[in-house]
């Protein structure tokens, strides 16, 4: 119980915007990143197997996001991952936004997955074999 | 009072994932294009010419969405924005994602923007020639 | 014969760099989307049925482009879309990108797509029934 | 002379498109951050300080690629990136896009970039800091 998975991405160039920080939806692509990492080596299941060969997808139903600092080209973003509620086809993920060099939180998201069989596009009840991992990220 | 304004826009193929569908961060690409537009077109002023010349930006500060139901390529999908809340400095926005082609919302998105001089980074009141118009948005 | 498809596009904040100016790669992003818009108004095949239906795709095996002069938010992107080559599963694109206040050519891309099978994964000849149209776009 | 700088990237779920395989736009995004970290640890000089201290852009003036093979999500691009010329003002960068798990090439580009003092948007010669250490990596 209790495991943060944590994740550290440069931003680059492509990330920012003509304010020269990072364009806010782009966020999103970099927690999705984080995620797909956090399945691959904190769940041990990646999304390339879990989709092209169980035909499990994992796509998000809700997502918020609080923007408090921005981040700007060079500077790197250390992302917290957290479970911080499992239901039954469900995981809501917390992430905590970090900037590297100093530690504060800059942006702070909340997402929801479900787990869904993409033949019939329903949602399933998380794995059983991956449950217990997923579970240890939650947080208490 | 309680104007929407309306803005279309096709899903095309870089929008969409493996699976076929809108890869999610790319709903909030979509949605800022609406609020491009509606600067533009609804407000009266740019964001081009916001940010060039009067050195105004309108940073995100918090944004939630909640996605009902995928939406694929070749289909159109229809944001009906409406200003939900308007403060000193911020503006919350609500956008109804709809099919076009049945008028079924299929995602919608609360998002709150400030707006900022750039120069200094930090909020400023809503410009007043701004305000009315923003204004005529608000949903009651 | 020598039509040309005109396809504008106005260069917003998410295809802008920190230097205020179109990040490259998006221009390939923007010819992508007029040549979807080709494909279903000037060849009258559009991608999701032609992908979604047929099972036909169109990858493109090779790409060049100059870039003359940049593009900055604000300013609309006009493509020229001519048919340069004509193979037997290959079409060779050739794009003039111009400011469309000027009518400057600002950047020109050559783009070799072929037909492919999407089951088997081979080129195929140009599909009879499109090949008139997309000749109808041959420049001479 | 004749370094060769080798970068390597997983490909995500967000560089694929529908079909399964590496939206081709994507891989001027991949090879730009192959190039920002080839500044950085290569050349000793990356881009957030070239553009942000010393106001030094690197512009593309052209690209050319030829995909010879897709990747797939879950696959590692390996970029190998020499110089394969040096002008007063530009450099010619070659890459060659092997799929790491088999070491066979899948794409190859050749981008031409030069150094633009950002203030006047003119191009400038080489600095004479970093041009030996891009002629180390000059192909012969």
């Amino acid at each position: 119980m209790n495991q943060v998975y944590v994740h550290e991405q440069l931003i680059r160039f492509s990330h920012c915007d003509p304010a020269g920080i990072v364009y806010f939806p782009r966020f999103f692509d970099l927690a999705h990143a984080t995620m797909e990492d956090w399945l691959a080596e904190g769940v041990g299941q990646g999304l390339p197997a879990l989709i092209g060969e169980r035909r499990i997808g994992t796509p998000t139903v809700s997502i918020q996001c609080d923007f408090a600092k921005t981040l700007r080209i060079g500077e790197t973003l250390r992302f917290e991952l957290r479970v911080t509620r499992l239901g039954n086809a469900s995981v809501q993920l917390g992430y905590s936004g970090k900037k590297q060099a100093d530690g504060e939180e800059h942006l702070a998201i909340r997402q929801t997955i479900v787990f869904m069989d993409l033949a019939v596009q329903k949602a399933i009840p998380i794995p059983a074999d991956l449950r217990p991992r997923i579970e240890s990220f939650l947080a208490t």
